[in-house]
């Protein structure tokens, strides 16, 4: 497994990659959201059968990376330069509600900057344009999918903390969590 | 809880962000509107899982303003030159109805002047055209909601002032509450 | 209520603001038209909550006033330098019909020459692109939601005559009626 | 009743304006087509509660008459310097079927041309876009509709002419019919 | 009927015009396909109640002829230029399915070229982006309606061929046959 | 069968032309993905009764190839001016899914190198946009369509292996498979 694992995570590792964790009828789930930009002017694509709610999080993060593009060391011509693309992989599965926020925020800055984000890294947090970090639910089932795929490390908001302490230590042993309450930390942390 | 409230406030003191009242089916809640302005042609962006009636009065809010710029003192050519996203955060959650109408004219106001919203002030009333402030209903819920989250001064319409009257007093000591007819009224106390 | 009915109409006592009458499942009601012209390229916004008759009654309005601009001294020039935005307050409350017809080219007319409707006039009427006035239903609860309101003259088509007629005379003592054929007679009524 | 029908058709002695028959669920009834033309770019706006079939009929009136502008005398570069907009009135009745289709292109070419139409003429047939006139159903209704409004004339498919046989003659006496095969025989009755 | 017969195909004699064979609830049925080019800029107009499966025909079989100009000798410049309009009569009828894609790509190609299609010839065959020809389904229904309706020649796919061998001969006397591959096949028959 | 097979393979060797293979309500069937470049300004036609997610994987591809134009050797500038047309034939049949991403990919590679397809090539596997093939259902099924089909070699993901492992060695006696990582393996493979 842990070398499954490797394959895994080699793909990964380009910019415009992130992986987030997700809830779904079948339990906690990885999920590789995956930004690619082209000429363009500004478009946003949007594909992975993504519901309405998934969809206004990557417009939510592609605001919030334009407005604040200084403190984010993006140049701001790219924004009506390009054209982003967001694809979440396994589009036979429907994927919804706004938990993914802070992992398509990540993916498109490290897009942006052509910075890869940090290997066996997984998030999960509700964005806002404001550029705090929300409480998402599922925490305990999204952190064991995490720890089975062979994650390393987990962002997620400070106000989930209280979630994790109540999975069995044994469980997530090895496993280190960021709790963060801006998306500038989750990018300090995730950009390394 | 006072120290969480402040810790809620401290992250919306920043220009663009207002504090609503909102009435749902689990009681009264507060709610943000976040905007922000980016490089545009006018358009205006709406995320946040809203329904239509909430999306007709972020529009209303943005004509007002543009239509009164000389009276609000926004810079008349942003209106072509920006374009405006307008959030409101946990999206699992669907919002609609116009009660958000001047929370939204106001969040908007704040973007445009720079000038940030008053800290520990909430508001809830439907707007018009034509600059006026309507009553709403659930007023018990939100204003108990309000005092709960720590808020010490609310906007309404005059003609819920008697809607608040019906409150027992002990339950809100200490709310300041501030009886307006005009948007304008709104801005000259939330944009001190 | 005198007293009230006296605020309510100040605030409609500016460019762009008609009185309508509606007849709703709560029986008849009075409904204000706002319009509100901003810099654009002749794009028409409707908000409210109104329904597909509903706004195909203003697409009718603005296209009459704008094939019949030298009639009704309209710049003509505005139509394709301004964009008009049509809200009708009380959003939560979805209206629908042609009734409007008439009070919705007024509110436009309003707006796009500068000249205030008359105070205490209220109107209802169906409108063609010909400009024809055409009779509406519900005239009995329509017209005594005016008298109660306060309202002094109300304007509707010749062919609904009958319906005034066949209610009691005491009910709508002191309110003066107009029967007209033609948008223009409507005009030359409101926009006095 | 001849003085109402003159009285409605009065208002209909203008460029644009043609009289059509419609055949709904209280049986025949006649319909006005309003044609108006402003500066724009070739759009076409339509409303009156219109169902699909019927919006395609307009459409396709369009073409034709672009298609064929030598042939009836339009100037040509009107199709792209002109919006058009045709409404049917009353628009609380939902309206669709194809057989307004020689109606609304006579109204176009009366509107393009600034020909009025024959009054008292009413016409009902199905276009085609290589100018032919197709026979459509309902026609004892339209024809009894139109003899009891007071039109004079009526124009349809030499196809339906078998329907128009089956009434009983007492009914249409002094009905003057026009069966046709082409559109450029409803446009050289209808055009005089 | 014979003469009937003539007053049809008499009307059909001109460029863009093709005649196709459905398959509809009432059994086998002609269908004309009516193409108009006007002013424009390469846009596809398509009216008569067609389905989705309908519109993708035609879409596929402009997309066809744009990226064959050469060999079907159609100006290129045409397709930028000229706006298609293509129709279907008796909007009362709902059509769809793939089976009237080779009769769309004949009256597109006439229509561009200016050559008529040749006289009492009829066909049915799905198209392929590559410039085949499918089977088709309801043959028989079809070939007899032909038949019926006084058309002399009909094409379809190769592997349609035992479909006909299936009917009675007596039937189709006189009726001849072409079976072919691909659409520059249809092409060189059609536009003869 | 193998002439018939022939003839099908013959018509399908032109650029922009690929096989995949489907997993539909009938078992297992081989699928042509049919693409053609026009002038244009980067449109993307989709055609051929496709759901949500197939269109999905049409613009996932079309991306993909895209940002990663030099190393897949094609002009950056055609993704800019040509309109870029896919269709799937077969329109009676609705058609939805992941699997085939991958065809689609390669018949846009092809379309835009101009270099053709292997024959007697067939793919199947989900595309991300970064560049990885993911394993898709239904192998035996599809395996077996092709081998009935006529084809000799099939592209996969390596996670597919084990899926053609448990299929009787004799049924796929004379099948070639390729089991890849990467997009640029299929590429490598395709466009020999
Ligand atoms: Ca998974
Ligand atoms: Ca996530
Ligand atoms: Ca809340
Ligand atoms: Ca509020
Ligand atoms: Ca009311
Ligand atoms: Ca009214
Ligand atoms: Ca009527
Ligand atoms: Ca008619
Ligand atoms: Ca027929
Ligand atoms: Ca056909
Ligand atoms: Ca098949
Ligand atoms: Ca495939």
């Amino acid at each position: 497994k842990p070398r499954y694992s490797n394959e895994i995570y080699k793909t990964a590792n380009m910019p415009g990659v992130a992986v987030g964790l997700a809830w779904t009828y079948v339990g906690g789930d990885i999920l590789f959201i995956e930004t690619s930009l082209s000429d363009g002017k500004g478009e946003l694509k949007l594909t992975g059968n993504l519901g309405n709610v998934m969809k206004e999080s990557a417009s939510t993060a592609l605001t919030y990376l334009q407005s604040n593009s200084k403190k984010t060391g993006i140049n701001s011509d790219l924004f009506s330069k390009k054209s982003v693309h967001i694809h979440v992989p396994e589009g036979a599965v429907p994927k919804d509600g706004p938990s993914a926020g802070i992992t398509m925020m990540t993916a498109l800055a490290s897009a942006f900057t052509g910075r890869k984000v940090k290997p066996y890294l997984a998030m999960t947090g509700e964005i806002t344009l404001r550029g705090q970090v929300l409480p998402v639910g599922g925490i305990k089932e999204k952190v064991l999918a995490a720890k089975r795929a062979g994650l390393k490390e987990i962002i997620m908001c400070w106000q989930n903390e209280k979630d994790v302490q109540e999975i069995e230590s044994g469980f997530i042993k090895g496993v280190k969590f960021h709790y963060v309450k801006t998306m500038q930390q989750v990018l300090d942390i995730a950009l390394a």
